[in-house]
């Protein structure tokens, strides 16, 4: 095949190493910006040097902020007892989309897998105590992947703030809303099986 | 919903801007940008400034080109007397991607729609006329989407060209190989039945 523009071929390349966008949808993009006026490109590019530059992770939860301490880890308002323990940095925009959750977070940056050599040593999990022993935590809900890594984690974490006396908690696992059951899973309908509760 | 970083949700908002990147992959990619390395994302920062700078219309057929007149224009090596007529510059990529001709192109910018207010006038086809006439082109094919637009494109082109005594032929039409005759739309198997060949 050939190109009239190499430019373009290398933007197209560029954009197709991004996750989720595949070759044609790197194509669309980049004739996209192509016919963008100087003005959109330049915001484009002003974006993204900005997060290049910006861009940091949070001293106290690990997830990702503008500045030293991040919005929510210093927010006031917020309940300064409770903190949701995830698996990683996306995982805190995800829940806050929710609104269901006004408490702290902590980003473990990933979950115990024996199997890849990942040990509690090798994520945030004694940042994680550190902050349970110095600040006054009643609760920490666990809110990483129902995989079994995830699930081991939790254990982990139980073991380790037990002692301390602060309430464990994890996600509920079942039926997701919506769900035709006929097409649910098997390991999910156990799940929510035995998980049953009084209505 | 809060948002730890401001610039995060800047990018996610420009990325989603793009033509088939939805909001989900906007934001999976913007993580990705995130945490990519600098080299990297300078290279990513590279490519667009030099698509920005560098990428122009050539000026006989109109595609994109890095230099004044694009790398296929100035290519002796193809065939000069057969233009293939495209509707964006977009198509032409396309078919070089399929090896299947070797001639050179014309881009439109636009199909005939009465409808949208567009006339022949509107498009390219001035610039078309000048080069059957200056040139010796034996060859016109025509590359229009099979739309009714595109077919009164490649109706007027016929009326334009035939007086130069040049062939004006189109893209067959019929069922995209691989297909299945139950799944296949109404117009496409009548059309196909319409041309038919015998083997």
């Amino acid at each position: 095949m050939h190109s009239p523009s190499e430019y373009l071929e290398a933007l197209i390349q560029e954009l197709g190493k991004l996750p989720g966008i595949g070759s044609k949808s790197a194509s669309r993009a980049a004739f996209h910006i192509l016919e963008m006026n100087e003005t959109s490109v330049n915001r484009l590019l002003g974006t993204i040097t900005a997060l290049r530059d910006n861009v940091r992770e949070c001293t106290i939860c690990g997830g990702i902020s503008d500045t030293d301490i991040c919005s929510i880890c210093s927010n006031t308002a917020r309940n300064r007892r409770i903190i949701c323990v995830v698996e990683d940095k996306k995982s805190v925009l995800t829940i806050e989309k929710t609104g269901t959750f006004n408490g702290l977070y902590h980003i473990l940056g990933g979950v115990i897998s024996p199997l890849d050599g990942i040990g509690p040593e090798n994520i945030r999990f004694s940042e994680l105590r550190r902050r349970c022993e110095s600040e006054d935590i009643e609760e920490v809900i666990m809110a990483t992947n129902p995989t079994i890594e995830g699930d081991a984690t939790v254990l982990y974490c139980v073991k380790l703030l037990k002692p301390l006396n602060i309430k464990v908690m994890r996600l509920a696992r079942g039926l997701p809303v919506g769900a035709d059951i006929d097409f649910t899973d098997i390991a999910t309908i156990s799940k929510s099986m035995s998980e049953r509760h009084e209505v």
